[in-house]
């Protein structure tokens, strides 16, 4: 159960859901059997492999792999010398694995292509936090995520310094303006979310002008999100906020790359959301290399 | 059933597959509610959404998308202007959605996800197939997919213009260099594979040098890849090939980008792969806007 | 998908999730086959079946057992004369089926079984709702519901007029004794929490003193609920809570009864917790009698 | 495979699908993770915790919440200090559990819905045989199970001293007033079930009238259900059955609570069947406290 | 959900689970797309299919089919021109499909090996029964059905004239020689089995001599099964229990072949089972050939 | 993961599947619960029992056995002492399990009945590779196999000495009458499938004439189906192949029986194609025997 925790970052209680997914992600790269390694390499030929970085970078997903070769094969031995987390050089063997090379090799794809994805991600999301660095601000991801890997890609952004914005449709509200438009109203669309949400849920509503910065704080909004505004327009409207209801958080959203991150963050916001931490990325190189002693079962 | 066939391009026998993943992926948003909708639109209102482009790329996925309102409401209607792999640019409207509000709110963030990750895999597709205009080559993918999402990707693949290599670890043997050591060389796996496996099934052996593909050539190796070689090298083991076993396929992999492909390809091989197509990608921007008519069901 | 939501009450997106439910449900009960039917009705045989109310109370569940009879057959008509929420009297026939007396058959016993447990549950939430006629405050119900039927009966409670707690571990903070004995006290358990949940989640805090309440003031809890308080402790908690931070939340739990609700309400908290509501229950008695025109399809 | 059996009162072969709706049922409450128990308690902080009863009644379901700690996580000991079955009093403690505090906590709550659920049934259970001693007659339960507890909750009733009804509409023929309308008349609904059903299967029919019990009587029925007959009236349909077919059981049904099953009971018959015992129900209340000795993995 | 009873067969209930069992089946052939099919044929093309039987036999299966194409594609037509247990001889076009030439290639082979097999099973069983013909007893099946596929074997022989034993281990108590021997005799597991088993189930005891068949005379079993006994032994026990317990049914088991099984049913009694019904077949040889009309969607 | 691997016949990857199935298989036997064995035997009885075949033959299926007694109870212990492949006479002691009486019980008839049906299809084709003896020739099956075994049917073909053809629609391209039909001609047919599959994937077309056999030579089939062809015509057939392209693989099909095979091998095709091996099937006679030690667990 304790998996991820173990990384202080955690994923509490996803284990079983995690293997599910692995067993399924497994038989689409199987199907009928992995026909090559069960002709050419001796049923009970034993190997080690070690796992290498190809680029810098840092490092996500290394449970997911021990959960993956332990789903193959719990006979197998993983061994990870760096955690999550850790920023790692080109060259650098981050974990091995050490048993049948055939439960090896059947593995071997799978493992890295999910490593990969979340190294890729976490290494984008600490160049966005090293951009960061000093201010009081949070930098978080969005509902932008593959379908399918929503809790593994936001664990990643975790890993890389980040935080998460809401879960998914169901465990926060967020007004944009499509709910506006079809509410009559800012204040029309909080009200009849208050009275029909749990009193542990938080509301968010979406506003693109100082009116509607207003008119949310009126109604007693949790958290005003500026969307697409320009830092003088932002810096304003949190200063508005401030002085009004400082329990209220604010969160920027909208053109945020690595070159305007930090001015957007000086306009004293407290969160900045970026959909691009998940939604483009370069995967890490990473590569698995059957080598070590040889031998049989 | 005919889906993707009408695409010219298709899934055959997919969509009771790619329902179950939709649904999957649906709870994977929704959990326990869209409480946002919920609360804040009228259950009865029926609106109009548009589905337009925001930069220049090649539409993968309508077909996806239209399976995700499908499956969160059988009664929306769905309509698309443009097919998988045209080429559109910024502000094209590419689909119209109508129907109960709520329905397509409940299925925007899914079905835009999926069409802006297989579109930005088709968009970056064409652009090598480009690269490669008049030369008689083939262009293909790898094993490096989404896990859970490798028939959605190789389909975007075929949509930008590109061919698939092998599914997975069941339909072809693809023998490596790990496999090479484990079976003692390559006459050595060809032989073991050969006598095991279907007749109806081919074997691909990975070289690394000419005296490696004399070798897979002796043994009637049925593809060869030549990995990593300079395009001299390349250039002289398709000769060899050639002259040899004009049946045999080639195919080249490893350091392929847009700059290299065409260089590549003019060493004459048959076929070249290209991790890259599926493994790091930009999505292609894509948004839902309600708006048009506005009433009650 | 917008069956509940017909309702004003709605479990937005629930829909498949429920028909998978029903489809699971219906096994449990059907097996190798309704093998009394299957024998002694003809196959063809068609009836119409009225299901009424045999004692007083509120009904909640309509939709779910429209569900069952359309899972089960979904050329069966399901007609409905009230709608979850109204409160019913002994002898009201609430809704009628009719179609294959063999689908009536089949999925009679579960459309009863659910709609009888939920109804139970209105009626019961109801009576406290009543108890607290004129005060404003909100009741809840807890994660003490069926395995298995959580969003269900967290609907009925707000059929029958209450409100929802969170939905699991998942979608709010809520710091008991034992997190607190775990973390080293209110303050640290709130702040490592805050430090690591997205800024859209509240954070609550189970308090049995004053001076606990004062601490989670001190660290900025959103929530305090004050566990088994005297009716005078409980009105001090409230008053500090009010003076020093208004926008933080007050619940009370523990030893809620009909008898003493009102009372406690009394102290002026905003939410009263009851796990009662769905722990234990009198099912409300529901039956269906075929009978009206019978023919052959 | 041998959970149950343990107990003399067995579900054997049922380990399997348990765990599976264990996990199911975990899900529900866990979603995307305990973010509590996540945050606030550190990842290797082990702990043990007991598991007391606060009002007296019959245990049962202690192998059921073995089985969800064991789920959550194989390392957790359990050490139960009772057997299902067995009276207990306020105050005792039944069982601990060892181990990861995240897992404790993460467990809980299932485990407790479970028991609590279960060993109410089986306290009513008990209730009923108590009134029945001394008297040759089985008290059984009925259909009107909770959907998705069935196995569950039948076997609770065993573990009050209690028998089984069918398990489902699949494994005994049961003809009820509309089943002999649509066959038109008891015989022809009795004949044409035996010719089509496996010689191995009994058929049950409700009757509600002497006149109905004689022809259920002539057809050769196996179970004669006498329906809210008077005491008389039931009496003297069971010497009607005795004397005309000693190996034809008589069950009674309809009416039945604490106060009436005597005196049914009295009248001869061989089963009285009461809905109630899973129908409506107090959950025994049960806790779990962390404590004792507090450290590190 | 009529899909069997309409024959008079019935496997009432079963349509869901079976339309499960057929997508699963389905992605068995059909994996990652029907590859010839996809690229040769016009995704627009629709042609007419006959399907037709090459022997002559007693076809079963038919709805089988009929659901198959169904779950491949909803919008292809199928009508059959005979029903379950006609006898068919070789040429009898027994059914047609219409509609998309993808969706008939791609259900083709699992709805031909389907009714292949179940054909072979009915067409067995109808030669059993025919050499049974003018004798009061029952032949049925056992437990040795193909895993997955038993309700549609048990289905098959009741097409065939059959009838069915138990489904399976839960609805009927089978006293074999290792129980026996297991609870000390056959009077100490009847009796075990009887205080522990709902009343709605029946008791077979399995004897191999007449001081057997005494001993579960005594002890009230409800079924006795007279297993490998020689033609005279067994009418022997047959009078004796006949004589004794006229409502107890006899079964004989063993060495039953198309030649014994006569003078089998001649020593009296009521049921006769036979493993080879299900255990070892022919299939019936159906083709299907596409034909007639021909043109585009 | 090595379980089949060990056989040197291998179904690498299969066990998660292969555990799947088997606890769907177990789950149609048991239900709610083997009554018998739980009302009977001690639950905490153990005892030994040995597999022994009751006819010559070729076992396969033994690792399959060994997961479902695994899967039934990992705490069985179960000792082969054969191996796949090997033929066995009548009386043959093939395997013992040791462990609960229930458990060994409850696993019996699945593990049985699968291993039956799997050696009888290797006890068949060993019967045809035997008739081929010494010819230079590949004995293989078809699609027509039970729907949900097709790799555990393959692999018993394996066992027997046979190989494979493909594995279903996905792995192989097969142009038969219908596909030329549609797509106007062999070669319209193989061009069309040439450009859309992967490169990796070959192309069998099936012929009925020279002509056709000249056509699919023409447009570079891989291999070339010679379909009910008199062995004279075939001999031609591969004669003309041989000369014109030597690599294309010639297959031979349709009307194969034990008596035919030997004569139409001698046409010198590579590959002859038998449905009947997995089509139509006697069972290998195989029993469990309860005995030996016995006591308390």
């Amino acid at each position: 159960m304790q998996l991820f925790a173990k990384q202080g970052l955690g994923i509490g209680g996803y284990d079983t859901q995690l293997r599910d997914n692995i067993r399924s992600w497994l038989a689409e790269d199987i199907g009928t059997g992995d026909v090559t390694t069960r002709t050419t390499i001796a049923a009970d030929s034993v190997m080690k492999a070690v796992i290498h970085v190809k680029e810098d970078g840092i490092i996500a997903g290394l449970p997911v792999a021990e959960t993956v070769f332990s789903v193959v094969d719990p006979a197998l031995s993983f061994k990870a010398f760096v955690q999550d987390g850790d920023a790692v050089t080109k060259g650098t063997v981050i974990a091995e694995v050490e048993g049948s090379t055939h439960s090896i090799l059947t593995g071997e794809r799978l493992a890295l292509n999910l490593m990969q994805r979340l190294s890729g991600i976490a290494t984008k999301t600490k160049q966005f936090v090293d951009a960061l660095e000093g201010l009081p601000v949070r930098l978080v991801d969005t509902r932008k995520t593959t379908p399918g890997h929503r809790l593994l890609e936001k664990y990643a952004v975790r890993v890389g310094g980040g935080s998460n914005h809401r879960f998914g449709l169901y465990d926060a509200v967020m007004i944009k303006d499509n709910h506006i438009k079809g509410a009559g109203g800012i204040t029309a669309a909080v009200n009849a979310a208050r009275s029909a949400i749990p009193h542990t849920m938080k509301i968010e509503v979406e506003t693109e002008s100082l009116e509607q910065v207003n008119e949310a704080l009126h109604c007693g909004t949790d958290i005003i999100m500026l969307d697409n505004m320009t830092p003088e327009r932002m810096k304003e409207a949190v200063e508005l906020i401030r002085s009004r209801a400082p329990h209220v958080v604010t969160e920027a959203s909208g053109g945020v790359t690595l070159e305007t991150v930090r001015s957007i963050a000086e306009s004293g916001v407290d969160v900045i959301s970026v959909g691009g931490l998940t939604y483009s990325f370069r995967s890490l190189d990473i590569s698995l290399d059957l080598g070590g002693k040889k031998g049989r079962a």
